[in-house]
């Protein structure tokens, strides 16, 4: 049935690119020998460029989970209060997490279709006077959802309320396809993982961190080892990592900040950018209601796509499946069953767009989901009207 | 600005399958030991089934040029008459080349908007009372024109004028996506090659060969050497060549004859069929011209378009490479710059022909070429309707 | 300088075979569609022939550290106590890691030339009245020095002495090229990961677990989310993972598990047995010392050979890879410079263990080591004496 | 049987270095595209530097046999007469295919354990006064013997005799591992092809031609159409072809020459001279003989060694593939069954020689040949003795 090329096109992991499927099948080297030395100087430098920092980019063998604990245990220490806001269900797992690891977590509701709101953030962190929060913890782009959340404006606003938590963003899926500036930002740790807009498959977790994030960790009492920033910080100074890393992978990472480097992150946000406005001019057109209902935080990286009421995602994306050999992304948690999400990270394209499109509105058409016609014509329509020069 | 993913749409080299191109990544082996002659028996044997046939294929590392004069050279001798018909480009650089090696061509002339005519074939041979004609030489698929021409029906034509001429067919660009029944049909030497339906990458050429071929190889007065039918029989008899084959050709080519025969034959067929209807659904909508004029010779493989006049196709060919990454077909020889095609042949399904045409609808605004809208939804529609159970 | 292929003859990473190269090289695939769901079940079922369980058998996205931290975090509380023995740098890397998270450890010294001796841990079992010692952990190929610890002996001292401690044990490079058997030798945890005997690249991590393991991981009050066992158990059981698991590389440990099927798991511990003689056939004849000074203990996986007085190991191994391409392991931690490591795991055979006797040999003279001839010709017999049939 | 990694150590197909692969496995362009032009003239350009010409060299889909009759049918007519030196299997194969073109050849008679003979070539050449001889054509590195005709003494012979014959060389195994100075040495067609010393998988066939080839291809009479050097001249100025090119094996070639300008050519040549030296020390540490028996003109290429009376060569290779997982060359034609040859070109370094080395002595040994011991050792000394700093 499933004949031909598959369309991969969930929210991550994303399609790799062949040049790095073909770096990550070169055979392995030794993880002490000089040339690796070059390799890891190479990617450990490289990837400060992503994530907009100066300061160090800790790559962990393993999953943007690890690298989300790793933000924990390297920070915090059992019975820190936390601030969070639910923007959906990364971020709902990600409260979990802290809280299994003795967090005491203030976890602002959401209702899933908005970013997290700076207001609320101010004000909670105004009420605190003590300074009892040591960390605010945000999703930047939310899987689940298709919002992705105005770090910039959470920033402000904590500096609005001078209050010094640190800010630990989860840009799992945001970096390398929406904006995200560590640095300016002022964000303390971002964390991320390779399967996303690193086009990479996945097995790696990022940390970037902030100096202020290093200080906090040297007095965090949570017990440690494999997440340990200041073992890390130590041999990749040189290039060189405390355990075994996964050599092969960071052979694709140093293909992947090559070609986002040759593009120009810029281009590469401005990209997704256009991509996601072309999504939602086909899903509008169908008559079909969208996810995120904040005009300002609409994801370039995935749109999530509501299903009219009788209507099952879950069938209708095996349906796709089953008929146009394309993977879509199934609602999660609260909204499983009832949305269903496109991705357009990494490498995609206008034509990867439109041939996604294309297969949704079928699905639509097969499972008889009531919409109206002309969305490829409305996407096609936008992408036509701003091709790049 | 070619970014993300390129979209190979003409009609061949087809998308190479990322299961083929890992087979022929694989170690070279050495081309006279016992792995090889398991290999050489595999695919010797396993082409038998794609070409439709219970006698020999004959497997050269060259390409679909180098089969063509493989069948010239071993079956005719100078100063032999055959009869050809100018189907398109293909055709007369066939033709061309027959000349250049003496042969004395009756070229039925034609409009490159339909197949080989049976009718005229037949009246050409029932004039040749003295059988003077050596062979029929037809081109299944016209690649530069998206004609099919029934060679069932010219077989039916060479037997009502009871006239002993070989049957030479290039199925170059048929081969593996069009039906091609080399044995039912009564072809004497068919002539493919690897960039096509077989969806590998060009290096091999390929000449199926009847019996009688086989014979009349005997008679030939040409000098060859490398193309000599007669050397390649005895060694392949235990899978193995008289010089050194194109052996990571060969890996490949043992993964697509797998994977043909693992969707079936008739599927792949019915699947090209399918295709171009929703290709030309598009075409019809968009108010454009299909070169192909037959309704009974719409071509499985290509759809070739007729550019409205005062516009060139070559340059809309390029808006179309530069703005989404795609290339098309040129309009070769005598439709240069009038004709653009589309490949849907090899590994194409519904979300790749549709980024297709989407890319080609593109094309058309950009360049403001003249046309409705509304392919795409026609093309979506014929394909949502007639998707296989 | 460095020409032609290189030789990566590290107690691991070992080199990859290219099946499984190019596995990993393949597109990566929806975690959570059903043929992922395949995958999830065939590579977590065909682990357990490797483990020689029956048991599960937990994949981690991590290092062999990782696994290290998943058997301490998930068996052990704070405050308890175990017993260790000091082989060599990793046992003594595994300890520093258990203190780190609180356990309290009894860390029999050792001199790094042998392996764990079942009589002291007997002996300390036995005076363990109360049973305080929660668990034994051993390693079992000792890759730092090449010995390899009798794990059915420490098992029968564990039973001599009717103590109930878990047996946790490290055989991250003994697995899949020395016999390790996690059922019959009642191993509670057996901590591996990808790029050692399963000729993959880093990037896995493995914790196969017994249902004792399983039942005290209920009772340990370790913090924990990432490594955590019950986590993972649900959804693995239909093939799945609770987050997004490492896919390229289970699609080459799919590839790697085959493989080991094809030899089959006796003939592969026999393959390394003998070209461990045969290394040391060589080292014996140069007139070099062996690390490990135990006869029952030689690895198969790797030989340790100890430098003569005033000869840097270090400079050494430089002069190899410099002049002949070939990376071998270092001494490391108390062995730093007096010892190097010659790999002959994973898929070595007979000529690649030549090759990097020769390797070595030519490093000797180079460096102008005090040395006797001959060690080919004497690996060379060994070899040539003992081919399987 | 056949475990771990495959040795291929006969003189071609060589081993393909991993790098050339992984361009090989990359997907296929549009060979008419203006990235094609791009790789076609660096490609055509790079060639250049190999077969040391400033002159076009001419790149075929194809083997090394297809280039040998480009080579004649481009620059001889049916009756010409050339001259020929018979120093192994592959002269007499090329006479043989001449002849089937209606050449008539004067075949020197040879003992096949020497390179053509210059004074000889002279000699008749002298005698030609009518200068009837169109071309002499000699075979560089005989493959089948491991001789290497000395091509510079030979054009000073024709100089000697003031002969206009044209020069046409077999470079088949020598280009790219054994120096060749196609126009400092008057070459007028060099053959090549791409599984030797370019180290890339059999598919392409190359002729590089002088000025005088190309004036001589202008009068020759014979029918030709693909291996037509005048067809390929054109397109090639734009770095396109008259036909479709085998993409991949570009791409491959590409890389290919990239390695070898990294190496630099004098540094490739020394290195396999070198390794030649060191095969030589073993074989006669052996006792056994060479096949090649004049000291000038051992090749860089291979070791071709004679089996002692009663003893069947082609046993003794199987019991090495058998036992050792390494494929050694056949005596071929005059000398099978009585002579093995061992392959030392293309990516070979000091410790791919070594291990072949000891396949063979673990193969004499199997197969109780009688020799010494001490191959090993003679050739490792002589590795030793003269690493390049």
């Amino acid at each position: 049935m499933a004949q031909g090329r598959h369309f991969l096109q969930i929210p991550g992991p994303s399609p790799v690119p062949d040049r790095i499927l073909r770096a990550i099948g070169m055979p392995v080297l030794d993880h002490r020998g000089p040339d690796f030395g070059k390799l890891g100087h190479e990617v450990l430098e490289g990837c400060k460029a992503v994530f907009q920092t100066s300061g160090p980019v800790i790559i962990y063998p393993g999953s943007g989970t690890g690298a989300w604990e790793a933000a924990i245990v390297n920070t915090l220490s059992p019975g820190d209060r936390v601030l969070m806001a639910e923007t959906g269900h990364f971020a709902s797992l990600w409260c979990k997490m802290a809280r299994r690891w003795g967090i005491e977590v203030e976890f602002l509701p959401g209702d899933w279709r908005r970013g997290a709101e700076p207001e609320r953030i101010e004000a909670v962190l105004a009420e605190d006077r003590a300074h009892a929060i040591r960390a605010v913890m945000v999703v930047h782009n939310e899987t689940s959802t298709g919002a992705t959340s105005r770090i910039a404006d959470i920033r402000k606003a904590m500096d609005a309320a001078s209050h010094p938590a640190l800010l630990l963003v989860d840009s799992i899926s945001g970096l390398g396809s929406a904006d995200l500036r560590h640095e300016e930002w002022g964000i303390d740790v971002t964390v991320s993982c390779s399967q996303k807009g690193l086009m990479l498959p996945p097995g790696l977790g990022f940390n970037a961190v902030s100096q202020k994030a290093i200080a906090a960790s040297r007095e965090s009492r949570m017990p440690r080892s494999y997440w340990d920033w200041n073992d890390m910080l130590g041999p990749n100074s040189t290039g060189f990592f405390p355990y075994t890393p996964a050599t092969n992978m960071l052979y694709g990472l140093r293909e992947a900040l090559a070609m986002l480097q040759e593009e120009g992150l810029q281009a590469v946000f401005a990209r997704h950018k256009r991509l996601a406005a072309a999504a939602r001019a086909a899903v509008h057109s169908w008559g079909l209601d969208i996810q995120c209902q904040d005009e300002r935080e609409h994801s370039p990286v995935l749109t999530a796509v509501v299903m009219p009421e009788g209507h099952d995602a879950d069938r209708f994306r095996k349906a796709v499946l089953d008929s146009c050999n394309m993977s879509l992304g199934a609602g999660l948690g609260k909204v499983a069953g009832r949305v269903f999400r496109i991705g357009h990270l990494g490498e995609a394209n206008d034509l990867t767009l439109m041939a996604a499109l294309a297969g949704v509105e079928m699905g639509l058409s097969l499972c008889q989901v009531p919409h109206r016609k002309g969305g490829l014509d409305a996407a096609s329509t936008v992408l036509a009207n701003t091709v790049p020069s």
